[in-house]
């Protein structure tokens, strides 16, 4: 059987349901869990071609192709080459683009869950992932791929699973949280929780959203996306013109340099993409994350590349490096580490850095 | 004659009026201008003991004493000795602990200034400065002291008025902000004015204030004072109790880590002594900060003490070298450097880090 390779066409599947619901690390269960991945390049008959994206806290399923999230690493002669290898990458478990979240509808309720949807772990994230490698027919991955929060999942799925990825490629991972990442986190769900259109979670029955709150958290995520000498590099540190002789307070205190109209600019996207009970949900389970606190057995055959960036300081090199002795110590058969130098900080995993690009097309390729 | 030494007891001076308004750097005039502050120690008779502190963007004029926000540094027997020197710390012009600032009553309309206060420049808050001294029959300070924005008005005054500081100790300062502190400062703000009771400033006529958005900038800015190491050293990385069990979403999102409770406790105290309108002026006032744009003419006869922390990252020890060379470049008479080893970022120049201390010690001394 031939298949045709798939450029990304968005599917559904309820991989949880009544009958069969997910059970979730709280204890709690969740049916129906429906989730929206795509699909590129095609699935060979030997079934081990497959490669798993799992996407950071604000990806979607749309990891390749013109608007894609990670077109300069996966698609067509890019690291993660579609011409020959078959890419699956679903929106997350809590997340709202279009896989079941607090905001879907609760049928129990015929309203959204909001706060009443159950709390998750990155665990519950890798139990669907490998529900839907097995609706798909795939036993073992060639590849687990993901930045970030992606790449905590790709750990959790090799404590959980050993022996299912064969290579996994971790980029800005961490193991474990610095009091400062939750700090930062914490700065965000606040303002979201207290922006008084958020209605303790309900707000879509209020018909209202809580966009100052979201705002404020994406601005906030951004600054920490970059680097002190990459945002030197990328915005103006000039004066608004006319600013010197400016005598009107409100103009004045309002968002005027370079780097303001950047959050502001960054905001309104997200707002039109994003939803506030997804943050509160997906920056959470980052909090609790700590895989390694129990020993671990992990596939002596698999391989991992743990890459970070010299100018990230939200999950920086220091997260790698424990990422990887962690790894070690835990029986993973390889562990390459490549600290890339980049000034884009923590948006480094995302962007066309010709190293880090290449460091990856080396691991990856046959 | 001899004076009384002087333990802090505030005192007020209206130091311009409407026969002489204060002129401002944006062209506008204020007046009237009143000033709060506080005198320790006595002055000499020969009037050459005199040391001015300018306090940073949250402080106020209560330099010392046993509620006072610098005892570290100021008091008997400290590297600023009120036993022997007279100490002047005011709060600033655009503040909100007595000196006039954009909540205080505009006499033309009898309510609060809000957006209609005139913008500010680091140097208006120099001139006020300069009015005090002059008030206390001061012509010359012994010293001038400041950490962070309160070593930006040192430096201003440096240059408007050459001669007129003997030495300067400038701690955690900046000659110009990076994009990275605008933006930062940026996110602060924006959740200022979008607190819905804020209501364009005009929030006191509403018998409101925009507590949440002011809650967001002091949560955010008490991470950038502390360093990730400091933090980490700080707070418990621990899970909160009975946190793997917890299945409630609206108690899994709200603060449960340490570090969380120390942002809300931080936040809770700042709104009972801080005003939004305040922390938009103060805040905006040191975005524009670039007093070495053209040339400067300092005092050959003056001395600068220049320290940064190694683990700040708000202003860290790059802002402090180019401070300390453009000073020299400046032409000041000698310029001392030290970067100091304290994992407690920003905030180390507010505590009693040893070495620290003891450099300003042995930089003051007779």
């Amino acid at each position: 059987m031939t298949q045709v390779a798939d450029s990304g066409t968005a599917q559904r599947a309820v991989l949880f349901d009544e009958d069969r619901p997910l059970a979730l690390a709280c204890g709690r269960t969740l049916a129906p869990v429906e989730v929206v991945y795509r699909t590129y390049g095609a699935l060979n008959s030997a079934r081990d071609n497959a490669v798993f994206v799992c996407h950071a806290l604000t990806g979607d399923a749309e990891a390749s192709g013109p608007n894609g999230w990670w077109s300069t690493m996966v698609g067509p002669g890019r690291p993660i080459d579609t011409d020959r290898l078959f890419v699956i990458c679903p929106n997350l478990l809590g997340g709202c683009r279009g896989t079941t979240g607090p905001s879907s509808i609760d049928p129990r309720t015929g309203q959204a869950y909001g706060l009443g949807f159950p709390p998750l772990a990155i665990a519950d994230l890798v139990t669907v992932h490998r529900a839907l490698l097995a609706h798909l027919g795939i036993e073992r991955l060639h590849t687990a791929i993901g930045g970030s929060m992606g790449g905590m999942q790709v750990v959790q799925w090799l404590i959980d699973a050993p022996g299912e990825i064969a290579d996994a490629v971790l980029v800005g991972a961490s193991p474990r949280l610095s009091a400062q990442n939750i700090a930062l986190s914490a700065v965000a769900r606040r303002a979201i929780l207290e922006d008084p259109d958020f209605h303790g979670g309900d707000y879509a029955s209020h018909g209202v959203r809580p966009d100052r709150g979201l705002a404020t958290a994406r601005r906030l995520a951004h600054v920490t996306y970059l680097s002190e000498a990459g945002m030197a590099q990328k915005f103006s540190r000039a004066e608004p013109e006319g600013w010197a002789s400016v005598d009107d307070g409100a103009r004045w205190v309002a968002p005027a340099y370079d780097v303001e109209s950047y959050l502001e600019h960054q905001a309104a996207i997200f707002l039109a993409r994003f939803d506030a009970l997804s943050y509160l949900y997906l920056t959470r389970i980052m909090d609790a994350f700590d895989p390694f606190a129990a020993p671990v057995a992990l596939d002596p055959a698999s391989r991992a590349l743990v890459v970070s960036f010299d100018s990230d300081w939200r999950f920086g090199t220091a997260h790698s490096v424990a990422l990887a002795a962690a790894l070690r110590a835990g029986g993973l058969g390889t562990v390459e580490e490549h600290v890339i130098a980049s000034p884009w900080g923590h948006d480094s995993f995302l962007l066309d850095v010709p190293a880090y690009i290449e460091v990856v097309r080396r691991f990856v390729a046959p």
